[in-house]
Formats: C-alpha cells, sequence, structure tokens
C-alpha cells in the first residue's frame, strides 16, 4: 500500500513517516511542507555501498546526483555515509563544499559548464570534471592552465543505448544534447584530444542512459558497450581508463504495482558483466562508479497539504484544492508524473473515492492527480503525496509569488528543519 | 522580423531594444539576463486605457495580471499608468502593496485562497474579492466577520466559452478547477449564498476563458453569456451586479506570423456586444474590467544569453548551448512554447542555419527551441529569445541549484537592475 519503508500508520490510523505521526508534522511545521527520513535516506546510500562491497569487491562508489536534491544538510549525510558527490553547476559545488563536503570525491558534470565555473572547481580541488564536447575540452585545458592546474578528466558517452522510460528524460541516445557519440566516431576523437593537451589526464568514462528505468539489461549493455570502448582507446592511445560511470537511472516506487529493481539484482548483473567483458578483453577491472540521485531521497520524502476546499462536479469530476502544488512539486505539469496520494488522518482506510487533486496555482494545468482513489477528503484534512524526496524541492518555482515550503527531516521520533521555508519578505528581497 | 515594437537593428547589425545595443547590455549585466523596454510596457498599458476610453467612454479599468510577472517595479509602472491589478496570493498581494499600490483597485483571485491570505487582503483594504467556490464564501464570511469588515466580492463564473488554445492553459468549460458553472446552477447558488451573507457586498462577475487566444468572438460570447446571468440574477434576487469582469487571455506575437489581435479591435467588438445586450436586457452599462497579464510585460522583453558550445551530431540536427534555460524559461518544457531566436549580433543578417537550443540544465528536455532558423552561431555569440516578458521571470526555478538572472529595464537609452541576480551564497541562504 506505500511506497517506502518508512512509512506506517499509527494506533490513530494516522500516516507516519520514520514513526512519526504526519498530523502532528502538518501542525508543528504548517503546511505545505515536505518531510524525509533520515534513517530512509541513509539506508538508501548504504544500499548502494553495502552492494558494491558485496559483488565487486568493494572497487568502487556510488556518488549522490544532487541535483534529485541538493541542500548542505544531504551533502552532509552523503558524506557520512562515505558517497562521493555528481555535481552539475557552481551552486550545487557551493552547496556541498559549504557543507565541508571532501571535494576529491566530487565529479563536476553538465552540458555548459562556464569558464568561472570550471575555474571555481579547479580551485577547490574538485576530483573529476565529466567533460561533455570538444569545446569543453579546450576551455578546461586553457583554464588548468591559467591555474597550472592538472584536472582527471571522464568523458561522457552516448553509449546509444535506449533504456524505455519517458521521452522527456531519456538520454544516452545519439540524439540528446549531452556527450560524445560512439559510432560517429567523436567520442574516440575526444580521448585524442585529451591526450593532447598538456594538462588533462584522462581517467575514465561515462555514460548515462536514463532516468526512473526499471530494467537491469540496458545497464548491462551499457557497461558492455563502454569496455569496448575503453579497450579501444587503449589499442590506439595505450591509455587504459581506469574509471567506469554507470550513471544513474534505478527506477523507484511512485505507485504501489512500481517494479522498481532491488540494488542487489542490479549489482550483481552488472558486476557479472563487467568482469565477464573485462576477461575477454584483456582489461583490468575498473574503479565502478555509480549515480543514484532519485533512489537516495526520492522514497524517504513525503510531502503534506491541508485541503482547502472539495468541487463536485456532476458527470465531470470532484477536484480537491490543497495549499500547494505546481509551485512546490512541478512533475505532474512537466511529466504527468504520478503520485500516490493518502488522506494522512485516515491513512489505514481504503481509498474509496476518486479525485482529481488540484494545486492553488492560477494555472489549469496546475494539478497533482487526475482521477485517483484516495480516503475520502474535506477541508482541512492533510493530503499526503508520497515519494517525493526527489526532484520536487529541486525544481520548485516561485509562480505566483507562493514561498517555497520549508524541508523538515525525521530522526528518532523527532523532526527538524533542514531547508528553512521562504517568507514573503524574503522571496520579495531581489526586487529593487 | 521582430515580434514587438521595440526591436530594431543598429548601424553595426546588432539587435537593440529601445535603443540601446543588445550586446552592450550583455557585456554590462551578463548572461542570462532579461531585458525589458520600460516605454514598451507603459505604451501596453495606455493601450487598454485609452481603448477603454474611445469605445467604451471610459467606464471600465484594465488589472494587470501581475502573475505575467510580479515585482515591486512593474507594480510602480501600472500605478503610475492608472492601471488596477490582479494578485492570485499573498505574495502578489504583498509585492503590490510593497510597491504602494493602491489596494483599492485590486482585485484578489485564487482557487483555494487561504483564511491568512484573505485576512491579509481584508487588513490591506483590498477592493475586491474575486469569489471561486462555496467554501470560500463561508470562508470570507467568517473571516470578515472577525474582523467587522464588508468586502465587495464578485463571482468567478466558468461561462462554458471554449477558446481554441494549448490544453494546458484552456480554463471556462465546466471541467475546470476554477470556479462555478453556469449550466449546473452552482453560480445562481452562489450569488444566493453571497446575498445571504451578512458581511459580503455582490457587485461582479468574472470569467476567464483562456490564454494566448488570437480571435475576438470568444470574448464577445463571454460577455453576453455573463450578462444574461447578470440579469437572471437581478430577476432572482434585486441585485444588479456593477462589474462585468471579462479576464485576460489576448494572444501576444512569439513568432513573426503570430496574428494577435489589436486592442482597438477587441474593444470595438466587446463594447458592441455589451451595449446591444445590455439594452435588450434592461440592464446599466457594466463597469468594465479586463485582466491583461502576458501582453504587458510580454512582448516588452527578452532574454539574452551567451552561446557556449555547438555540438553537430551528422545527419541528425545541431545543438547550441547556452548558459540559461528551463531555470529562466521553463515554458518550452511546460508547453512546448514557440520562440523567435536570433544571434543578437548579426540581427540584420539571415537566419540560414537551423538549430536546437539546448539550455544548461542536466535535462534532456531542457530545450528553448527545436529545429529553428537563426543567423550562424558560435561560441561566446549573444543569443536573444523574443517576446519573453511574461511567464519567464515569473515560473523561473533554481533546477540545478542555478541562480535566478536579473531583470533589467531600458529607458532612455539606459538601462537598471530592476530585480537583482541571485548570488549562490543568496541561492543556499535557506539552507540550515
Amino acid at each position: 500500500m506505500f511506497t517506502s519503508d518508512c512509512l506506517n500508520v499509527n494506533d490513530k490510523g494516522h500516516l507516519t513517516i520514520g514513526g512519526v505521526d504526519t498530523l502532528d508534522l502538518a501542525a508543528r511545521h504548517g503546511t505545505p511542507v515536505l518531510v524525509m527520513d533520515e534513517a530512509q535516506v541513509r539506508e538508501n546510500c548504504r544500499a548502494y555501498t553495502s552492494s558494491i562491497a558485496q559483488y565487486y569487491g568493494g572497487h568502487g562508489m556510488a556518488l549522490y546526483a544532487s541535483k534529485a536534491f541538493s541542500c548542505k544538510e544531504i551533502c552532509r549525510i552523503a558524506k557520512e555515509e562515505g558517497l562521493g558527490l555528481d555535481v552539475v553547476s557552481g551552486g550545487e559545488l557551493y552547496t556541498a563544499l559549504a557543507a565541508d563536503f571532501p571535494p576529491q570525491r566530487i565529479y563536476f558534470h553538465g552540458n555548459n559548464k562556464s569558464p568561472a565555473e570550471l575555474a571555481m572547481a579547479l580551485e577547490a580541488g574538485v576530483g573529476y570534471i565529466v567533460v561533455d564536447n570538444m569545446q569543453e575540452i579546450e576551455l578546461l585545458e586553457d583554464v588548468a592552465a591559467k591555474r597550472g592546474a592538472t584536472p582527471q578528466v571522464l568523458l561522457r558517452i552516448k553509449p546509444g543505448v535506449e533504456a524505455h522510460t519517458h521521452e522527456f528524460i531519456r538520454t544516452g541516445q545519439i540524439d540528446s544534447k549531452f556527450g560524445f557519440a560512439l559510432e560517429t566516431g567523436e567520442a574516440m576523437a575526444a580521448a585524442h584530444a585529451v591526450a593532447q593537451t598538456q594538462h588533462l589526464s584522462l581517467v575514465g568514462i561515462h555514460c548515462h542512459i536514463g532516468s526512473q528505468i526499471f530494467d537491469v539489461a540496458p545497464f548491462e549493455l551499457a557497461a558492455e558497450v563502454l569496455l569496448g570502448f575503453v579497450a579501444k582507446v587503449k589499442d590506439e592511445l595505450g591509455i587504459e581508463m581506469s574509471q567506469l560511470n554507470l550513471g544513474g537511472g534505478i527506477g523507484i516506487k511512485y505507485l504501489p504495482d512500481d517494479n522498481a529493481p532491488s540494488y542487489t539484482v542490479y549489482f550483481e548483473h552488472v558486476a557479472r558483466m563487467i568482469e565477464t567483458q573485462c576477461a575477454a578483453l584483456g582489461l583490468q577491472k575498473p574503479y565502478l562508479l555509480l549515480e543514484p540521485g532519485r533512489s537516495i531521497p526520492g522514497p524517504a520524502g513525503i510531502t503534506l497539504y491541508t485541503v482547502g476546499n472539495v468541487k463536485e462536479i456532476p458527470d465531470v469530476r470532484t477536484y480537491v484544492a490543497v495549499d500547494g502544488g505546481m509551485g512546490d512539486n512541478p512533475r505532474y505539469m512537466m511529466y504527468g508524473a504520478k503520485y500516490t496520494l493518502l488522506n494522512a488522518g485516515k491513512a489505514g482506510e481504503d481509498a474509496t473515492e476518486t479525485y482529481t487533486v488540484a494545486g492553488r496555482y492560477c494555472e489549469s494545468g496546475d494539478l497533482l492527480a487526475e482521477h485517483t482513489k484516495i480516503q475520502p477528503l474535506q477541508p482541512g484534512d492533510v493530503l499526503a503525496v508520497l515519494s517525493t524526496g526527489a526532484y520536487n524541492y529541486s525544481m520548485a518555482l516561485n509562480y505566483n509569488r507562493v514561498p517555497k515550503p520549508p524541508v523538515v527531516m525525521v530522526r528518532d521520533g523527532d523532526s527538524r528543519v533542514i531547508v528553512r521555508g521562504e517568507s514573503l519578505e524574503d522571496m520579495a528581497r531581489l526586487d529593487v
């Protein structure tokens, strides 16, 4: 019935997260509020680390893809759990450094890094730059030369593997704004270009084949394709790249029936494929990197709203309006993303009613779910939307000048604010 | 070739806005930057005011729908131009009040106003509350009673008029989260409910039939339908509502071929319809309200970006990456919205190349345009996207922790910042 182990129902019939009553959380912190369970976040980190230990001899690291949800506290947790970090901008790097994240465990991504961002990364001692395009190789060499730095680089490759997922969030095919294509020879040209620089050191290869993927096979295929390229580069250039970064994309449960693959199955298959391929190609077993984003905070988070009004349109549908919407969760508008919704005060009861849940924003498309079964709702009830820990706060917007909500972390039966909610004054602070 | 009168090409072949060279603006303020021409904003305000004077005896007012772009400076301009204001949240109301906008000229909209927002509006002396649903009538009566206030209210009606537009931005049909349906009797029930309160005064009626509409006929039809309801309420309740608010929705030019209706044509038709209907129904000519949003700042704004890299994928397409994207303009991702794009330094030349313009965000869907003709582009060039004054900054998001850009206003050959750009520190200010 729930999408995550951190959720349950207490003896009052209320939804709990990390053992804390969600109605108490709504009363204490107000609504809308994004609540995360710290134990679940840490467990999700450890699932990667322990699987790498079990199936790959510990010769690898999971990098938390902070675009899923970046704030200082989640960087502190990732650091404590021994993860590395994937950042895609100066802002994510700033956040990581402000949380004392070890820079040598940071990988800097992006299809259009600015000269200022690259300089910031080298200045901070960021461990690795994942290079996306030919102009960036020139630019990074230039920035590195000026600073006397010798950055280690990975090449972002389009392996041509298509994972079955929503069109807007696919990547990895040749028609993508990201990376170097293998089949056109562009990837090999990039390897040659890096090898010819004075300052850049070619240490690895990266791909990202999509998002919210429920199947292990595309990852196995991507690993196979990438290792073939590693062998080819070794042949042509005499450089054996030692890092294999398979990116992110493992799906999570948004609906109870979603069949997310377990990390165990994922690692078992991928590790076996890598070992077989390395043996066949005469390669050393590479240091394995993975970039879980969604699967770290996603299942650990829920959003709580208060129901404002219920509008029944006879023979059409019943709209339930809540005090948030596209501002705190634009994923329904952007992707038609589906969620599980509950009346938090009746979480143990059957979901007997069919509702369309509308946000408070002046936009017809501002919905959170359509024609969804929920327990009966009335004004004042607390509505919970599950699995909102990733790509909700990080994509939040101030449309209609509605302030962004706070983010609260639950631990040991208590809760604390980890990102403060905006005030009206604060939101208008940049206006002259 | 351009979408707005404020744009031109100077003797260097550079795009100008309000007579100022856009390359100079990019150099002075950095990129990305949203630039608006103040004279064009004011001219767009005056087109409404003068048309109401010419065709409707001045018996009406245009309310600037601040959701299109809300900041203190645009509220000051709307105030100076004698417009009223449509606000949809406590945040937009806060912004208007902070800019000393006269509260009696403010209309407060929204499908789910909170008790705190209604109290804030009554406290501030907001002129009118546009009531959306039955629960809100009860709630507003309760809030008004507690304060001893007597708010003037308009009813938001679904007239059942469908304007031909994009599915996501349609409103006005019976299947909408907004307003009271006419054909189900709900609107009449609402009129009765307001009449029975102690504190609320029923003064008008409102509808909003859609967005980016290029045709005058739906507005005429909406006026006809609404006046029929005014007459019916007069019959049943003896109350003749004196305000007729036809909402917003007039389209603007995004592409050179877009055929936006002139205000003159709009007013001529609508005024004639109102006069004919009022004579037929024995009604006084109502005070006419319109709610232009997009058409005030939209055509007056452009966004300037710097090109980072150009990635040609043989036989597929050529991606041009810029230093902004979905964060400052999410409309392509949300609606597939189309824009006119130019190389600002070659604005007088022919658009000979076909590009897909990608943003800098880690998201495949982060594009600004696909397969669009633009003058040749190379790294370092300034790219201009036209008609971005509305629903760009107001929908901006901090995905990837990229700071929001500044907004700059051009006047008399000079430029000033009206909304400061975010710094990295500033963006992370809420993190604990």
